[in-house]
């Protein structure tokens, strides 16, 4: 890192994200040093946003730097792994003084509710993209994989699902749906910019579980990853999917199809032992059954109406249209 | 990871960089998991490359690649740290079949070398941009820090230095010196595309070390980083610079300029108490001594007729000039 890099990194964002015991050495030299307590495995993700890819260049500095780590902070959720370091890779067009100030402390808000620092980075100038890798610490053998659902486990996912895809869809196609007033395009707005990932659920969850993804690209496509690496199918009842109020003023197939689809929600789908499901239930108030997984290559969606729709599960759930 | 994404990753790089028993799950998860031996820390270090700021357009795509992966392993090698695992974030304008196997021949190239393996990443479209994240182990308390120099070490440094300023210099300034040879600019060019991090000495030198940096932006500037942590000051020699034989055939002061400061070397600087410095000799005939640490805190420079040249330690030594 040169020294003008190294005094922007530390400038705006070191005394901001807390201080953690098992940091032996934080943002300063040519590495950071970390220590893994015994028994526990680290789990690593990265997720890189490019301005005009991911977020629009008008976005407030303090929603994006509050997004770009909780994006992050899902897979770890997804993995049952709890948050414990990261590291920033910034590239800005200029050195904005305003705007430094509003992404650091939207990543400082992120990071305090997670108790997660920062423990290095890297600042160079171009356009607008930020790469943050996050570390996190689970129990040995105990990490929450895609892999491992199993045949009649039941299909649960946390939350409401298409809220930010509602208003993604608002922005992207200038769309006002008459059925939505101020406070709901306010709540939607606020469910794209501010993700809240369910890190916080984990620890009430994560012993029920068998697989488990994070919902970025929308439940057919994650839903997808588990099936695709499980080697299984699932059937899902379309009328079970939870919608939150706002989503539910919609025209009811627009609304199943945004929850179906849309991404950027960062709730969490994963399956559970049809045993174990009353018991998760009585834990936990935020999670929906809404199917199960079965023993073909098949996503068997079923509508109120009883009709059935069949995709191929090597075809891509992303290219899914109702 | 988007479907797509993931495939794109795993295409062209998965199958490229080794498989080590520390791995508990590579890349196509949310994270990856891995294992940290007890007795270690882990070192983590990133560094991001920006088309038209770190790299020419048209470098070749092998050659990016295996300086990417190489400038961060000679953070590690800084650290005296062993590599173990990285993950890659590649923004990319398009998905050029010919650049991406070259990129990630030019990758695996480097990881085959120092034992390190792909763990995860991240593939975006955008301006072309690398972001490389590098995780090695180190005994617990044995890592080579910056701030740790003391008065009396003599200081060394690896190699040889100033080639890939050299290099530099000709593209920039379309500069041709008529005392080098097509066989010195072949022997430039390659200091500046396929730079060899140090790694493989740290089990050599390591035992004697108390400071250490790689140097990335010159010498001045990066010792400067060693001085300004550890409150200490230097005396440099600089007839004892080392060069190459092909930077020795420019004007002895051009030659010194270059060796002083210009960057991109990835050789080590590292002190170590003076009663060692024999031993240390004796084991590793690729390091030179350039000068020694002081109780002052300013870096003074003498020059072959014995003419002193002070710089102030607070003034950043990367805007030196001789």
């Amino acid at each position: 890192m040169a020294l003008s890099e190294f005094s922007l990194i530390e400038r705006y964002f070191s005394r901001l994200t807390g201080h953690r015991d098992d940091v032996t050495l934080g943002i300063g030299d040519d590495c950071a040093l970390l220590q893994c307590p015994p028994g526990k495995e680290i789990a690593v993700s990265m997720d890189t946003l490019v301005e005009g890819v991911h977020f629009f260049a008008d976005v407030s500095p303090e929603a994006l730097g509050f997004k770009s780590l909780a994006v992050n902070l899902s897979d770890l959720a997804s993995m049952g792994a709890e948050p414990a370091w990261f590291t920033l890779a910034l590239t800005l067009p200029d050195s904005d003084d305003n705007w430094l100030q509003g992404f650091a402390s939207g990543l400082a808000r992120a990071a305090a509710e997670h108790n997660i620092q920062l423990v290095g980075g890297d600042t160079t100038r171009g356009p607008r993209t930020i790469s943050i890798q996050v570390h996190g610490l689970v129990e040995q053998g105990h990490a929450l994989r895609r892999d491992a659902a199993k045949v009649g486990d039941k299909i649960y996912v946390t939350g409401s699902l298409g809220d930010a895809g509602a208003a993604l869809k608002q922005r992207l196609e200038n769309w006002t749906p008459p059925e939505l007033n101020a406070q709901d395009r306010q709540y939607l707005q606020e469910r794209l910019e501010y993700p809240a990932p369910r890190n916080h659920l984990i620890n009430i969850i994560g012993q029920y579980v068998n697989a488990a993804i994070d919902i970025s690209d929308g439940l057919l496509a994650d839903l997808g990853h588990i099936l695709e690496r499980s080697g299984k199918g699932a059937e899902i009842q379309t009328a079970l999917l939870p919608l939150s109020p706002s989503l539910k003023k919609l025209p009811a197939e627009l609304a199943r199809e945004l929850a179906l689809t849309a991404g950027d929600d960062y709730e969490l789908c994963f399956t559970v032992p049809a045993g174990l499901a009353p018991a998760l239930e009585q834990d936990c108030k935020l999670v929906t059954c809404i199917g199960e997984i079965t023993d073909t290559n098949s996503l068997i969606l079923k509508d109120q109406s009883g009709k059935d729709i069949t995709l191929n599960a090597k075809q891509g759930y992303d290219h899914f249209s109702a």
